[in-house]
């Protein structure tokens, strides 16, 4: 059974949110849907306690402190949100709405969509060397359920970021060999992780290369190895046995079907007016990082003025013979009932 | 000797005050000119306690907190303030950048101007009668200097507010006679002042009256009285006399000498686009609720995304070879400079 709504937001990062927020000053209740487990987007996902400086009147904020204020900010309006599951199909109904299912098989029958998806949806940056497609979901692994499943393997991890320490450091005595291969002889990881992975290298349990993968090798239809490339791309290569590959190259964002819905789009950017931050489909507006116009800079300031535009052009979508004035939320009364403020005495 | 300048914003309301912060993180220093004796605008002049709710990532802020954070994330950037002073003229001068000059006599040499001026400068709400004009500044006040002067004369107040309940109560025993005008039985003062004022009345200390101004009566060139017709507009006729009359019907915006700039102005608000921000007249640049464009809210937080654009806009007028990028504030050491941010351990 589709869920009938005004409004489906595909995005839970800030502007994602504060989009609920301006929505819910003009009375308009939204559904919201995100690729990861949690609201917040890349913002509390990438860097939950890095300090944000740009956040008007706030001289300093991390992360996760920006998404929980929005989350209480727009609490009154009660959005509903459909966590984990990303944007599967978008078709434009016959009655000019839209069908929007998602990966988990969330149905909705909408009026409009705001796309509030930022890069796109996160998902792990690829081990693109010849060779490596056929073993992916098999033997090249880019997440680690299972840890069982390399004992007395031959591994060979690949990343120097926090991940690709933590298993090295988890892995080490469990597997028959364990090679840890990074671009550069600097990591992206805690130093206290690249200490404890420098010293297992130097007391024998770990190789380390540093240098690029140029080649999986197979052998009867089964992985067998790495041709890795020494330091630069010219440098000497070596040959390294593996049974089993786990890539840990960080996440890249990817924008997903949205690509495929025909709105104009450059650069993975959405292009919108500066009105109504209406893509070139009529119902499909586009707020914050995910969009361009002229001027446009990527700043969550910016979502959060366009999320407020583009609320406006939704209720006028909506319910185009409705005038609507800005009320202020100091002064409206009917502002603070929406909000559930309290009159005053 | 003349301020030479990259930058002068007019306003110092919470827009005014964001711009200089997007102007410091591209390292330009600006100098800030208002009308009010402090930083803050209408926003902290009318209503300082007075809750926001559409603050992103504040469910609920006070607009002096507002300005205290503003300024307190301005800070790093050294803005010099010119307050309680209005400009009285701007001209281009013949190399293209402009002379400003207020009206305390500052005078800047600047090479862009952005107009925060929100409404503009707030002054007094003139007294409208026929025959008023004649006594401005005379018998005819808006502002109490000298209580001494009304010693023993016949005193008409005008208003229903604060300030109107606060000088009846302050000078009914030292006047001939007093009498107060309000057009309409409710008063806008707080409850306290007016059973004051109520007692008074009572007391026959005090006239009180509910109408409307007609006409300002004058004898041999002196004022000598208002007529004052009762209740709506049609009501009986009221001859009071009166040698003083002080006017207390609260704040008006006045765009000033702004409106003769020969910008492009339309119902008060200046025209300009959405990518810079920029007026008519290139070089002079407009944000917050004094611009307007398609699709325009006077919100504060589109204020704070206009002023964002404004500052790249800006860096490209002074500089146009440079070519500058997005560096984000969580990120980038030289943005972590200008802030005076320490560096990470």
């Amino acid at each position: 059974m589709a869920i009938k709504t005004d409004v489906v937001i595909v995005g839970a990062g800030p502007c994602g949110l504060f989009q609920v927020f301006e929505l819910g000053l003009l009375d308009i209740h939204a559904h919201v849907v995100d690729a990861l487990p949690q609201p917040g987007g890349q913002c509390a996902e990438l860097y939950p306690d890095k300090p944000i400086y740009d956040i008007p009147a706030y001289p300093i904020i991390g992360a996760q402190e920006l998404v929980d204020n929005l989350m209480e900010q727009i609490a009154p309006f009660k959005p509903e949100f459909h966590l984990a599951q990303m944007v599967e199909k978008l078709e434009r109904r016959e009655d000019g709405r839209f069908t929007l299912v998602t990966t988990a098989g969330t149905e909705f029958d909408t009026a409009t969509v705001i796309l509030a998806a930022g890069l796109g949806a996160f998902q792990p940056r690829r081990l693109k060397a010849p060779g490596a497609e056929a073993f992916e979901g098999e033997s090249i692994h880019y997440s680690i359920k299972d840890p069982a499943r390399f004992e007395g393997k031959n591994l060979v991890i690949l990343g120097g970021g926090d991940s690709a320490m933590d298993w090295v450091i988890e892995l080490h005595d469990r597997v028959e060999s364990l090679t840890l291969v990074h671009r550069r002889p600097e990591y992206r990881a805690a130093p206290a992780s690249v200490a404890k992975m420098k010293a297992l290298a130097e007391a024998g349990k770990l190789r380390e290369i540093h240098g690029m993968v140029r080649e999986v090798r197979a052998e009867n239809g089964r992985l067998a190895g790495l041709t890795v490339a020494e330091g630069a791309h010219d440098g000497e290569l070596i040959e390294i046995d593996a049974d089993e590959v786990c890539v840990f190259y960080g996440l890249s964002p990817n924008l997903g079907p949205i690509a495929e819905w025909g709105l104009d789009i450059d650069k993975r950017q959405v292009a919108v007016d500066t009105e109504k931050f209406q893509t070139s489909e009529p119902g499909i507006f586009a707020v914050g990082d995910i969009n361009s116009y002229p001027g446009k800079k990527k700043l969550i300031l910016s979502g959060f003025h366009e999320a407020a535009l583009a609320a406006f052009a939704v209720q006028k979508h909506i319910d185009p013979d409705k005038r609507v004035f800005l009320q202020y939320t100091t002064t409206s009364p009917v502002m603070h009932e929406r909000l559930g403020v309290k009159a005053e005495k």
